[in-house]
């Protein structure tokens, strides 16, 4: 159910785009029970000026390597459940595609289950 | 007054991006009484490897036709409504585009009516 | 706290990509008390036919020079706080850029605050 949004500036490899995407993906299973099936992403890269960030607000350092993750999702989950996700994101991040935690910016924004249809026309989560 | 972001893979002709943002419209003011003239889309492309779907989630087959349909919208739409919406949306899109239905996927998220300027600065919505 | 999405049509020079990215930052910071660090954006150009708009709905005349303006931020700005900062941007993008105030659309989204983090895997905002 989740619709996530990865936006990075340009210049990394394919191969590395792949592994933010796998990993921000295994995140989600991890922590919040996302489907492992239930995976729907896009990724877009962005000509430095296009994309903005500030490289010192709340006084973590970030650089250009940064990655804003925007996810949409069902409502509900606790705020444990939200900080397992975020924490497990950015460390699956840094060990796996070796980005620095700081460069790892994620929003929730949170939907009713009637909201999605998965295909076919239908409403799939609505009871 | 919604806002429309159509995600999908690189590749189709012009025509047939043309189609499907009117038949995306179309569906809006057929079943959620969408005025005619608020139409308001983003279209994107993107190469392989960078707009992620499970060809299998919830046993729906999904291939490289797949469309992301993301739309920002007033809330306060029945579930009724809901359905009628994606219904039609995605029988517009297998009757006049040749997608197939479990080619759709369909997210709303939904905000209050003040949530919007739709030009000059001002919050027309508003009471 | 932000997430701002700007999308307009193709074409325009850098610099004036730069002056609408600062100024929306600028109209948030002056309106609704986002910190001046806050800023973190991703603005898309996209070719004619894939941003879509009516050029007279409700009466206003819009023209290519559209911006269509998304913001994610955190939930509980008054509609007056709200009002003040549709007519910012819009007032700041025609003094500073140039672009007519009819050619200015702006959507909310609001979240609650645990639904960010600004990196090292840490809901920086949830009490």
């Amino acid at each position: 159910m989740p619709l996530v949004r990865i936006s990075l500036l340009e210049g990394r490899p394919k191969s590395a785009i792949e592994k933010i995407s796998n990993v921000v993906h295994q995140a989600m299973v991890e922590t919040i029970s996302v489907p492992p099936l239930d995976r729907f992403q896009v990724v877009t890269e962005h000509p430095r000026g296009y994309l903005a960030y500030d490289p010192n607000y709340l006084d973590i350092r970030r650089t250009d390597e940064v990655v804003f993750i925007q996810i949409t999702l069902n409502q509900g989950r606790s705020l444990e459940l939200k900080k397992a996700l975020y924490a497990r994101i950015a460390d699956l991040l840094h060990r796996e595609v070796g980005l620095r935690k700081e460069d790892v910016l994620i929003n929730l924004i949170e939907v009713p289950k009637e909201n999605w249809s998965f295909g076919n026309g239908v409403a799939q989560y609505a009871t």
